[in-house]
């Protein structure tokens, strides 16, 4: 990875707002011709029901590594300068940013295709665990997509690979690095 | 258009910067799950050469009505809440941002993908020209979308359509509002 090809991976800490403009400093660069960005942020209502805030769990060591491996897989797609991942652990309130990516490149169209890729990627593959708070209850909840990537790494398959972050045609055929670290996750909604 | 679909656009005169913070914020929603955005930087190269600054101008009449109408096109292809769409003209500095789109969305897909197509069509269909500013010598550019486009609409066509926006594959067969207001590029540089 050369002087330009950086990656600022950041899991903060329980009310620590994600500072959108640092990231986006970080990406920025003279040689860049463009920036794409992805805020996750909490709303207001889920499958009707009045939600008051999100709080996230995350097993951090793991989450990191798999947000890393996802920006190598990136990079391997795309002509990229810098990525920044950021996502907050504990509430986060209606309104406020959650997760947060940007990626910057020179030309628009990498930047763009890779921080599509890499936010789908995090919601896909990375051990970050979602806990629903509505006016009349809580729900621990994963995102559909990690839903599916893990049923489908539960199935038997010849190719044992451990690597997070491919792109899902070729992680169909293989076993993610989170796939194991699913503990206990009770979704009281179903 | 309800009260939560809202549109900005913003042709700003010379030496105002992009407060990319106030678009980010014009389309944060409690509604919202999702903000997606792109910026174009003037990068330092172009083929080789050192870039010192661009110069944009336009014909900001119809730029807008042209944004509109790219707005219209992406609410109608995807589940959109707000938009803003931010243009510098005059010199933009090495590093700075001349263009800037913010989508926000229930959903990250809808964001992501309106995001990319805003980008993509102002680059193909708005009357905005760009003059690059090399350290030995300036030349008038046009992006290689419009030229394409442009050249697409100055063939005979049956259907001669005046709405701007529409994505490329219904475009080729219509005439865009932009066409006509090409009126001298002197392109050195080919």
């Amino acid at each position: 990875m050369s002087e330009e090809e950086r990656n600022l991976i950041e899991i903060l800490e329980e009310n620590i707002p994600i500072d959108i403009s640092k990231y986006i400093n970080y990406v920025q660069s003279p040689h860049c011709g463009a920036i794409a960005t992805f805020a996750g942020t909490t709303r207001d209502t889920f499958e009707g029901k009045a939600v008051l805030e999100l709080r996230y769990e995350a097993y951090v060591p793991m989450a990191i590594r798999c947000i890393k491996s996802i920006c190598l897989s990136a990079r391997s797609s795309w002509n990229l300068s810098s990525i920044a991942v950021a996502h907050r652990l504990g509430p986060v309130p209606v309104g406020e940013t959650s997760v947060f990516i940007a990626t910057s490149a020179v030309h628009r169209a990498d930047a763009l295709d890779a921080c599509k890729f890499m936010i789908d990627e995090v919601k896909a593959s990375v051990p970050i665990w979602k806990k629903e708070v509505y006016t009349n209850g809580e729900v621990w909840k994963e995102n559909l997509e990690f839903l599916e990537r893990r049923d489908e790494l539960c199935k038997p398959v010849a190719d044992q690979g451990t690597v997070c972050g491919e792109k899902v045609e070729a992680r169909r055929e293989k076993r993610g690095c989170c796939a194991g670290k699913v503990k206990v996750v009770v979704n009281l909604d179903s």
